[in-house]
């Protein structure tokens, strides 16, 4: 029961970091727990100096990846050093020196996933990817093992938690985005360009990788539906909760009978959703299986332990082979599992949440609501708050029932060039 | 691809008839997904004659177990007939088959784990649990894969749907008890005789699977603390609630320096936990690990369909042959894993709510602070709210600071006993 694994690890920033802090400093509960004893035998970085804060024996750093490559005793390969290249190049090269890989970088797998599957079963190996999506919640093993009984209908997900972060504390301080931000920074929830996580990229990539692994689905991230959350307002937020609403950065994959509908957007949540109760920089995920019903998941989606926990149970099922198994049988990326198709995004339908600056005089609404309904889209409720000075232009927000996102987008355009129409209207998803 | 594995399905009501609607209406989605033609081959129940609302095939339906027991064809044996006997003596001769065994039945483990897994281990069998504790929750195959690298620090859960459903329901509208206890038996989600969910036993009993998987623990779930939630009154709810708590039906495991902590109790939870905002009937998990942090687990907890979900789960799981891989990892019940011991009920240590009913006059107060000030359980706030009549008793509530169970239950003996003390005294568990 003691067999031993040897493990390389390629990027020690942060996460690398952590998965040495588990490997290292608890080999022994690992041994006694899963019976077999993991040992990191090589960190491969450009940086071998810089104290990370674990204790490295002696021989285990390197900058020469070849260390890791030419050493036939590591069969396990964790790639931690994220974004594409050399990610790419090295994660194709682990596999051609016959190891197993772990990775945690959804860029790579959003843009490179075919590519890399692909070589890995055409040499008997696997990639597993746990950490790529909601940290350290266990969502891809319950969708690639646990919930297979199921067809899976829908996941709405909470998949970055800095904008968590942003919108969760414009709820309860009723500050602005830019101040949000700032704090988000602060707190080192964010980076100092934060463009990747609040544009909507960030959880694209991994709505791209939970809808291939849910629905066989191939998808081009750069094509889905994507809306920051830059241009949420602290009025949205108030507006969204008297109407008993969250806003939260929502990424959605639902299967219908004309297609996957993707897209990732501020939207506003029925308070009653758990969604709408996640704080804080978490991650949250509900999958809909047609026999389970909704399953939530809720938990740190990054930072250094919760990631390297998600990264060292990969190595754990890639050790006792749980890996191997889990991967014929998913076929990720490949052509022969029924795929579904990924629907064009101006068809998919939705209700929708609009906010104007308008003058406030008579006639106003009259002509909003008659250009709605030339594009059929009929609406379910509109408030206009008090405003504090007269003859100033005042908000208008504007509830629809489901529409096109084609038809939505062409009746605020016509709406945009209305005279008595200031700035850009706000254009937010509706859940439920 | 299209290997065939032969499934014997024992016990034909409500959950057997969800697998059997999944298993047949689906082997060819499930083919195609897995790569491995599931086929339940037998179904063995006494009634072989009432419609259960699925189609079975002719040959299908037996009321002999040898049917099962003496097909080779057959590997995976399901059984869900749930209690103690026959179940017991079924598996064993399952596994006596060459059978690998799946099973929903959490009484069966609770009492006769040791035995049934020694016994599989003997035969090189498996026995998987998936559906036993949480339902449709991938709760199981989360601890014993996903989370692994973690030393697990705390389980809170609501393991018992029916339990949920009257606390939430009578918080929502302030019924009381019995009302909304009869609620949930029109809505089918109690029993006629709803005692093993009300009173905790169900909630134990998979509380001590959850300890053995989690901390290797060996619980003898009847020396479990445990109190039901029939003492709960409508008052408590509307007192938790002033005091920004939900009572919820919270089966706890907490890792400490002198032992593991068990108890089921209804308990004040913080609001801004997400276990205070689970309701209706559904089940809810959180594992705290020492990297991953706080993960939540929410879905249905029971029902036909969504436990059906996890016990096709385990037959999937068993078929491609990573419940084999889990089993030998984990050793289930074996002596040979760093058990931790369960710590004595009476030297827990938490906070507590203690609701009495009191005479409404001067010196009450300064007598019971006493008492508990003699346990050394000091005060951290108290509750008195306006009463209808004068004369009339009163409630008081008081919120202690942590202390042992032994001294507040010695104390509240005293206080119990005193001449202007009235009934029996409600004392709740506090979370945080």
């Amino acid at each position: 029961m003691s067999e031993l694994v040897k493990v390389g690890l390629i990027g020690f920033g942060t996460i690398g970091a952590g998965v040495a802090k588990i490997l290292l400093n608890k080999t022994d509960r690992l041994a006694a727990s899963i019976g077999r004893r993991i040992e990191l035998a090589r960190i491969c970085d450009k940086d071998i100096s810089s104290d990370r804060g674990v204790d490295i024996p002696a021989g285990v750093l390197t900058n020469d990846l070849n260390d890791i490559l030419n050493d036939p005793e590591i069969t396990i390969g964790i790639e931690l050093i994220g974004g594409l290249e050399p990610a790419r190049t090295f994660v194709l090269a682990l596999l051609d020196a016959g190891k197993d890989v772990v990775t945690a970088n959804k860029a790579l797998l959003a843009n490179h996933g075919p590519e890399l599957f692909e070589h890995a079963r055409k040499l008997g190996r696997t990639i597993a990817f746990e950490a790529a999506v909601g940290g350290g919640i266990p969502v891809i093993s319950s969708i690639a093992t646990s919930l297979q009984a199921n067809e899976i209908e829908s996941i709405l997900a909470i998949l970055n938690g800095t904008s968590n972060f942003i919108l969760s504390r414009m709820e309860q301080t009723g500050a602005n985005y830019h101040d949000a931000l700032r704090e988000a920074q602060q707190k080192g929830y964010a980076e100092a360009n934060p463009a990747m996580d609040v544009d909507g990229t960030d959880a694209v990539q991994k709505l791209s990788i939970l809808s291939q692994l849910a629905f066989a689905a191939h998808v081009n991230w750069k094509s889905v539906s994507r809306v920051g959350i830059d241009c949420v307002d602290a009025i949205d937020i108030r507006f969204a909760r008297e109407l008993a609403y969250s806003i939260r950065l929502i990424a959605s994959a639902k299967r219908t009978q004309d297609g996957l509908e993707l897209k990732v957007s501020p939207t506003l949540v029925p308070c009653s959703s758990p969604l709408a109760k996640v704080d804080d920089a978490f991650n949250a995920i509900q999958v809909v299986g047609d026999f389970v019903g909704p399953v939530f998941y809720q938990g740190w989606g990054a930072g250094q332990k919760p990631t390297a926990s998600a990264v060292v149970s990969d190595v754990i099922d890639t050790a006792l082979g749980r890996t191997a198994i889990t991967s014929a049988s998913l076929r990720m990326w490949s052509g022969d599992r029924p795929a579904l198709a990924v629907r064009d995004a101006g068809e998919m339908v939705s209700k929708a949440y609009l906010r104007l600056i308008v003058d406030d005089k008579k006639g106003v609404m009259s002509v909003i609501s008659g250009i709605l309904g030339e594009f059929d889209i009929s609406i379910s409720s509109m408030l206009q708050p008090e405003k504090e000075a007269v003859d100033e232009p005042t908000y208008m927000i504007i509830m629809t029932h489901a529409t096109s996102q084609r038809r939505l987008q062409e009746a605020v355009a016509r709406i945009r060039g209305l005279d008595f129409v200031y700035g850009e209207p706000v254009c937010l998803a509706v859940q439920g």
